[in-house]
């Protein structure tokens, strides 16, 4: 049984799938775990993630299956409510399945993008915990990022204070922090556009240092993205040591470990490393871990996340941010490469909607409504536009990995328009299902929960598209070719110098490679929609990340701290303060 | 059986103590809970507040046991230790005893002062939860303050960027904000001395509004106050409601309801109203709940687990911040008045070292040795000192409580030091005990539980020091002579002129007289010891709180920021990356 999504808002389906949700001691007997590697915290328990992975070491891992999309419209395309129907799908047909998914930011949830639980009847659980904090693993994040800063500006203040000998006694070697080439901003996890750019340390010697610094979105961390990629707990230790917070006089780089605020910042995340389960409103478990950006991070739930899921479930789903040139790209030779793990299938997001975009239809604009090309039948846009559906399918077969094209069916959508997008994906050698999760939750996805299954019985010849050792500048190429379709990159002066300097240093050889780009064009460019011809990709700038070991080549401008705007999310959130029930997510 | 509390740090014996920690089940036992009035929330449960009182509305209240002390040295004289040995002592006697006590900030916990779990054997565990964010209360008062910031700033932008049809298209009034006139800053849990004076919004006109702002502690905030006063979630919904954020430019006070964010900050604080279970080393169970400043707030635990706690145990301990001049008034006449409890008796904490202070000793200063005079026997010093002592005993007894003094024992103290403190207290109309819950546990503190047992057996006639229609001013005279040892008051002009503004308008009489002064002198002047004679108590100016609904009279600076020091305690904590366990808290 189905919930009217057409009649109640997301939050008031959650409000009434809640009643179900599993308790502390059903979801250890679905995923069959003992008793002391679940830790209740309210609805959402976590889970003992070095008992776990210790015990079933040996136990062979079970599907996985990672949920990508084309080049999406500004509205996205529905890769979380997906991979959530998927799950229920799954559970339809009677198998074993969980997922994880990332925890979305206050930033958003606050202001007009919303929460990112899924919708209708595909949609996570208890909605309100997970839209607000969960376990708090976001507030780890910003108290551990910002204690660094603490450290770094009240060390600062002292060394403009006192001279050697005073610093001496007080058993502190100077560090000559160049103020003029601070690294690290702090955080909050709300969009706060008015603190993109402050001076601090205003006052008397006593008042910090005076210096210009910046606040980011705490899922924008290098805290978050370290947490995403780390192995374990002494792993994230260990990275944490070696956060570039600044650089000194002489430009070496001053670290968490020079401030001596290393082991502290890991005190404040010792839980953090364990993930949170929630469920969809269908009963099956998922991991939320971690929500880096997909922009400068990884963008996708943690590694930990998917180690445990694929112990405990025979299906494991387990979704890529942005689109797949970015989102399955990063899945493909970073996480997957850092991970160990070899994928079973990719599952490619479409709609119809998104399709007529990238066929010529009119620009896509939040807030306003969809031009009737988007909402009548137009075969003709949307034969054009799955070009864009036929690069991706060919990036993704590159791995090795044959997709399932998922079509997120739309009620404006035609039975034509969905035979056409899937005959062509079937042409271009993948699986296709439409797919009507957000309407029926898994009943509506059982075509899709057949194709992965059916999918994850071939044998998949993973491979990555590059080698480790191929140098920073020809590993850019590569996924600018293979990927993204250019015709090759342009260096900006400053990148290439940087570029060089990075290949040249044996200590860059085990970093990661995270493309910095936009994901609503194929290139750097978003009004590019299809897939572009006949360009070059720019690279302006290569940012590096010490303790998450990430060189970021930047094809595209990021914003750490995006914007409230004049409507937010907020004007409309309330609390009954008789039953402590939030309304007004979304 | 304690533990060597001479060769054992604070965080060690902790963690030999945390084996023992009680279970969820345990603690619903031991308090009478029914299952679905605690929430397990890993080793510190939340209990549900709302559920509980309900329950036992009729169930009469236990014995309520205040803990104060004297005007202490910088170096704190042991009221939360005492606190907890008293739990302890009276744990050993056979009681059904539990207390409440306030979460600790992480400004001191990473900085130079430590921790607020007491020491020795009067320890609270789990400690490391304590001391690192617990349930992460302030973290949801940090995200629901910060949120109204970004509300404001956001306001501010949009309202510069557009004229009033623009506004009026999207449903927005012009509040018409004085930059110049911002009450509120923002904050965080630490103690950032560079971020106490700001510059915001820099850079162009989608980087919010350009004007000074501020950081403050979060522990300071008022999301704070009003939690340790609110009596339920619908009281702390509505005093959110009338938070003054900044004021417009006619005066008027713009408050979160205008800025649509009092619904939204509720939604992320609700579930900070729900107390979190702590336990002694030797199993009592102690609420932590609320941690506000002592200076513009209540700085006591929150009046909701000092209710569920007289309902849950036969006697409930609870401290108050300061010394007994500042923290046992605002307990006496605002928390109790709030609360309509009545208390059964004050534990007023001393020590041979204090009393030495104020008998005439030298300097202590935190990080320096002590000298002679504190660590040899000086019975002239002593008994010089016991005036303070004695003014505090007498403040106490003009609220119709007879106390206990606890001399709270070192291990420099002679027999003949703790004779001579007894024998005065006694004379001055107190109980009086020695206590060693540092070095002993509840065994050290049968003398103290004793003395305490029978000062509830007698009949307490309590009464306010000024009712609540007394106007501020003759409050503040009231306060200053009755408490302090004033002669009067000197009111500053601005002071005064706000002061009659507050006593002319009605909507200011249900407002709590919080009085904002030094606690290490019974004066204004804190190089003032012992009990000063001949001086009036200055007043520069008044705050206002209009959401926690305090009127702050101002006799002495506060900041709401404090600094990091050079050897802050960050530097020596760290985790065990195989156990998660977390060293070097104290």
């Amino acid at each position: 049984m189905a919930w009217d999504a057409t009649q109640l808002k997301d939050w008031q389906i959650a409000e009434l799938a809640e009643g179900n949700i599993p308790t502390t001691e059903q979801y250890q007997e679905m995923m069959g775990l003992q008793k002391d590697e679940i830790i209740p915290y309210g609805k959402t328990p976590k889970i003992d993630f070095l008992k776990v992975i210790n015990r079933l070491k040996d136990k062979p891992d079970g599907k996985y299956i990672e949920v990508t999309a084309i080049t999406p419209t500004p509205l996205g395309e529905g890769k979380s409510t997906t991979s959530i129907g998927l799950m229920e799908g799954l559970g339809k047909r009677g198998v074993n399945v969980g997922g994880a998914l990332r925890q979305p930011s206050g930033g958003p949830t606050m202001n007009v993008k919303g929460t990112a639980a899924g919708g209708g009847n595909a949609l996570l659980i208890p909605m309100t915990e997970f839209s607000l904090g969960l376990t708090g693993d976001i507030n780890d994040i910003m108290n551990a990022h910002n204690l660094a800063m603490v450290a770094l500006n009240a060390r600062m203040q002292h060394e403009a204070n006192y001279d050697d000998a005073e610093l001496g006694r007080r058993n502190l070697r100077r560090l000559d922090i160049n103020p003029k080439n601070v690294e690290m901003g702090w955080v909050l996890d709300f969009a706060a556009q008015g603190l993109r750019n402050i001076i601090m340390g205003l006052g008397g010697k006593q008042d910090g240092f005076m210096m210009h610094s910046k606040f980011g979105i705490a899922v924008g961390s290098e805290l978050m993205a370290i947490l995403a990629v780390a192995k374990d707990l002494a792993d994230m230790r260990e990275r944490f040591k070696h956060i570039v917070v600044a650089y000194d006089k002489a430009g070496k780089p001053v670290t968490a470990q020079d401030l001596e605020v290393d082991g502290a910042m890991t005190a404040w995340m010792r839980n953090t490393i364990n993930p949170t389960l929630c469920s969809t409103v269908e009963g099956q478990p998922c991991f939320v871990h971690a929500g880096p950006f997909a922009n400068i991070a990884i963008g996708q739930s943690s590694i930990i996340a998917d180690r445990i899921g694929l112990k405990c479930f025979d299906y494991h789903v387990t979704e890529s941010g942005f689109a797949a040139d970015i989102g399955f790209e990063k899945f493909w030779n970073v996480k997957c490469r850092l991970s160990g793990l070899k994928p079973s299938v990719s599952v490619l997001v479409a709609t119809v909607r998104a399709l007529k975009m990238h066929g010529g239809g009119p620009a896509v604009v939040p807030g306003r409504p969809l031009p009737d090309e988007y909402t009548k039948e137009n075969l003709e846009l949307l034969e054009k536009g799955c070009a864009n559906m036929i690069h991706l399918i060919n990036v993704i077969k590159k791995s090795g990995i044959k997709p399932v094209i998922c079509i997120n069916a739309f009620y404006t959508d035609t039975k034509e328009e969905h035979d056409l997008v899937k005959r062509i994906a079937e042409q271009a050698g993948a699986r296709a299902a439409v797919s009507q999760h957000w309407l029926k939750g898994g009943d509506g996805a059982l075509e899709l929960a057949d194709a992965v299954i059916d999918a994850c019985k071939e044998e998949v010849n993973f491979n990555y598209l590059y080698p480790l050792e191929m140098p920073l500048r020809q590993r850019v190429e590569t996924i600018a070719k293979e990927v993204y379709g250019a015709d090759g990159v342009d260096w900006a002066p400053l990148a290439e110098e940087k570029a060089k300097k990075f290949e040249a240093d044996p200590s860059y050889a085990d970093y990661s490679t995270m493309m910095v780009k936009t994901h609503l064009s194929l290139s750097h460019e978003p009004t590019w929609k299809g897939v572009p011809k006949g360009w070059r990709l720019p690279i302006r700038d290569v940012l590096v990340y010490g303790g998450a070991k990430f060189l970021c080549p930047m094809a595209g401008a990021i914003s750490l701290m995006p914007g409230t705007g004049s409507d937010p999310a907020y004007r409309r959130i309330d609390v009954d303060v008789n039953t402590g029930r939030v309304s007004g997510l979304f």
